[in-house]
């Protein structure tokens, strides 16, 4: 596993703040190995990283509490909500308390004529869609894993729909912030739009945590449509596969989500969940509109992929079919893993302009083919990301160093192009030289930043920034 | 004319200073009184305050040596686009430097396949979309005037497209900022999306120069659309105005714009464009697509306009025509201005949650009834955003009391509703206080930004904080 950072350890907590968490939260409180493992813990390659204690926030009133209390005596404090980060961004790697959302989970206000919702930071998106679907409304982010709607605020996700209906920075309204001093703030009112100063929304929006504990999360809704209607198309090149999306977008096809998958991920997934689709690069399409809308698109993208190499659409407008064919689509990190039992998982990934997506994904499929470690890529292709997930031999510290490589590879191709060092997982542990190279002295101003609102550096020590 | 801030007067700019900027930018710094005088007057209700000298800046390296003199010496920077900001964003109120960006006006690259272009800060909106219609590709941020693209950016402008489009927060991809410690920095590659780091885009979009001076903008582009189709519609209530609105969006169908003006404001624009629409509440409408979804469109929004006393629908689908239209509708303000001959306009507008709006609408025109002052509304109804224009007499003081009543009457009712005191005119001069009413604390974390990124207060000194 890899150890990113060597921050100084924690010397535990102090009696004397033991006593006061103990105190005010009770059994909210937990020193227990197996809890603090399972917060010291992430979804991918990183190495685990305890924290002295684990609190399971009720309300914000506890959220202030503990940020006072740590404040108070140089706690460091790092929030957990699904623990489903790509970078390590949930890992308390200079201990402290972990703060638990997961049980701010109520749905707070649905204001079904404005489209948008309020929800305490631990509602995860599935939760919050169940909540929604009887008033016909949805929300559209969907990174994938059921990751908890504060969490999922903190690092900016994104993911299938983004294409068409954007990421969590178009669709956070508003945010309830408890800052470094304690303050409870709100960042914006319920408008859709807003001129009133600094766009504080955005600036917390993707701070991983850094720069406050979000505890309720205003969002922005959509009518379900009408007819949502999925297919799946073969390409005989992954450029043909890309120019198909491409051009579609030229042409103004409202595309609600256009994912590639590349041969080896079509494998993958194929054994994961007992499909049998053609072994080639493949587009998953969804259209989203009224019959007619939805039918003028289909009918456009048919033609277009037709003409770059694709083959038949498979069709999937039954609710049910539609469900399996994401799912497969959603579990391609485990369908990767499936290819090489007791293996762990790198996921990396980036974002170009979206001319260079077909010629970034080639080079990089070029240099995986060349490795000796089983990986695949799969991408939201309309906004030009995509990632690549590595299935690595833990025990084998010649495959990290082959993968750390590669990655560092893909990263400079991809700012080569005026691209990012990664489009939806963030920095968290993992990319911070990256941030680096992507952005140089504005880096120096995202630190002012954290310095003026966190002085003590007591939220999420070691993230984003490589000096934190 | 209205004095908002008694700032400590500029006690000019010093021999050694003058010398400087002469040395260094020669013919591009004046001093005249007119060029002083064109840079210290506002289109709206604010009075004149004049800046020591006038810099039109050519290039980021004028731009930085500005701003390291204007470091060195403690001299007030504040930058100009095309002086169309509507809270006095411009003014420079506590004198030093204006620094006149319309010279940097080139389009320095499109990137057709990728949907983007960087253009400099002082490019205005109609040579941008001028300068991209061969390409088939559009700038959609419409606010009416012609603001350069820097000043939109900077005051987050918005418009009769964001219902469709966005605003200057979704448009904008990366900026090229000058910093307060002479730093040129670029807050994004030109990627659609990316999670590295702080969103110091959306920070800088909004901040009206108090942060930086942006001096390059990439935007997001999209197709022109195969058909547009504009259409006029007048009501018999306001209500059913709003309403339709309402049940279009919420039926899904994508309005390209959609704008309100009230009866007062319909009689101003009969007179001032010579035309005879009926003088009534009435939408201009606008539908983007294929010429499939927009007959789809038209025929959903005339059904819900029927059911909601709407009259017929007036058609403008040739070019020549559209632009009569929307010249009207853009002309809103001057036409309002011209019902008063010699009269100052007061333009205000906030934004509630679109729910609200018939509402919030309803009660301000009870409001501007009982008025003495001529004022009008107009619309962004889609986004839950309106204006109402004022026509002063500026030797009338009552008057100005009046208006100052109504327009603190009109943001508490809009922040009653969870709305906001603004939604795309920003804060400038005029709604420093409905800030803090607005966002309370929040604000305090806005300025210890501004204190952290411009410790000296060298940037657009008075705008949005009353403590700056």
């Amino acid at each position: 596993m890899k150890e990113v950072k060597s921050l100084p350890p924690s010397g535990g907590l102090s009696r004397a703040a033991r006593e006061a968490l103990d105190g005010t939260l009770g059994d909210r409180v937990s020193y227990a190995e197996a809890i603090r493992s399972q917060h010291g813990s992430s979804e991918t390659h990183f190495a685990p990283s305890l924290p002295d204690a684990v609190v399971f926030a009720e309300s914000t009133e506890d959220v202030i509490f503990v940020v006072r209390l740590c404040a108070a005596h140089d706690i460091k404090l790092t929030a957990f909500g699904a623990g489903t980060s790509i970078e390590g961004q949930a890992l308390p790697v200079a201990g402290g308390i972990s703060l638990d959302m997961s049980r701010m989970n109520r749905v707070l206000a649905v204001n079904a004529e404005d489209f948008d919702v309020t929800v305490e930071a631990g509602v995860t998106r599935v939760a919050l869609n169940n909540h929604l679907r009887d008033q016909g409304l949805f929300f559209p982010v969907d990174p994938g894993a059921d990751a908890t709607i504060g969490g999922m605020a903190s690092t900016r996700a994104s993911g299938t729909n983004a294409v068409r209906y954007g990421t969590m920075r178009e669709a956070v309204l508003s945010l309830r912030v408890v800052t470094a001093d304690g303050r409870d703030i709100r960042t914006a009112r319920r408008a859709r739009k807003s001129a009133a100063g600094y766009d504080l929304t955005r600036l917390f929006v993707g701070a991983e945590g850094t720069l406050g504990i979000i505890t309720e999360v205003t969002l922005r809704l959509h009518p379900i449509p009408d007819i949502i209607a999925s297919a799946v198309c073969g390409f005989e090149t992954l450029d043909g596969a890309a120019r198909t999306v491409i051009e579609a977008i030229q042409l103004g096809v409202p595309l609600a989500r256009a994912e590639l998958l590349d041969d080896a991920q079509m494998r993958a997934v194929n054994r994961w969940s007992t499909l049998d689709y053609p072994e080639k690069t493949t587009l998953f399409l969804e259209f989203h509109g009224s019959q007619a809308a939805v039918d003028e698109q289909v009918s456009m993208v048919g033609e277009i992929a037709a003409a770059n190499g694709g083959g038949a659409f498979a069709w999937s407008s039954q609710a049910e079919e539609r469900t399996r064919l994401w799912k497969a689509r959603h579990e391609a990190y485990y369908a990767t893993l499936g290819l090489r039992p007791g293996s762990v998982g790198w996921a990396t990934d980036v974002c170009v302009p979206i001319g260079r997506l077909a010629d970034c994904i080639s080079q990089t499929k070029r240099d995986l083919d060349a490795a000796s470690v089983p990986a695949t890529i799969c991408g939201h292709v309309g906004d030009g990301n995509f990632h690549v997930v590595f299935a690595l031999d833990p025990d084998a510290p010649a495959e990290w160093e082959e993968v750390e490589a590669i990655n560092t590879r893909l990263v400079a191709r991809a700012l080569s192009m005026d691209g990012t060092c990664t489009g939806e997982h963030g920095i968290g542990l993992g990319k911070q030289e990256a941030l680096v190279d992507e952005l140089g002295e504005a880096v120096d101003v995202m630190y002012q930043i954290k310095r003026a609102l966190d002085p003590r550096g007591m939220f999420n020590p070691g993230k984003i920034f490589k000096s934190n």
